[in-house]
């Protein structure tokens, strides 16, 4: 798959650009709910370097996750799928083969 | 100030024990309560990454601070007190010249 051959219209550029700040918006959400909670559930040193472990793979995965690039959009929409950030069906705005290429990869 | 040389007995070894001891729980204490501060006021992911670097900070503060060794316990005890973790009273039940020590480091 030639993803970064992909070219990509006005009308998807679009719908990617609302389905991926979707993705990243509820993602964000669902990590500050979780920091919040385990951030109050803290009552010793070493839950403290545990949160900060946690919070240091999660900055490594969002910073790395959310790249915007076309060429590898097909591959990070298909990652968001699969995490449950993104629906399927909320890509409708792009072209079928777009849609087969992300359905395809989620299930890999 | 030759620190590694300085021999402990046991009544200062105990008493240094309990100071050591009860600074680090102060310190601990106060982290917990400004983890739960800061992350109760988190509404966006920005803030998130600054209570990242607050704790990476952290981690590595305190895991170099609280070093129990003998041969440099006059300047940890120096710098918890200077820190505002130790009262000088509290170190009492060391002999008058590391009380000295420890006040003159603490200036410095």
């Amino acid at each position: 798959m030639q993803a970064s051959d992909v070219q990509w219209s006005q009308t998807e550029k679009k719908a990617a650009q609302a389905a991926f700040d979707k993705a990243y918006e509820r993602e964000i959400k669902a990590l500050i709910e979780e920091v919040h909670e385990r951030a109050g559930r803290i009552s010793e040193l070493d839950e403290i370097w545990r949160l900060h472990d946690f919070l240091s793979a999660r900055r490594h995965d969002i910073d790395g996750k959310y790249d915007y690039s076309y060429s590898v959009l097909i591959f990070t929409f298909a990652r968001l799928v699969k995490e449950g950030w993104l629906h399927l069906s909320e890509l409708d705005g792009l072209e079928a083969d777009k849609l087969t290429k992300v359905a395809a990869l989620t299930h890999m």
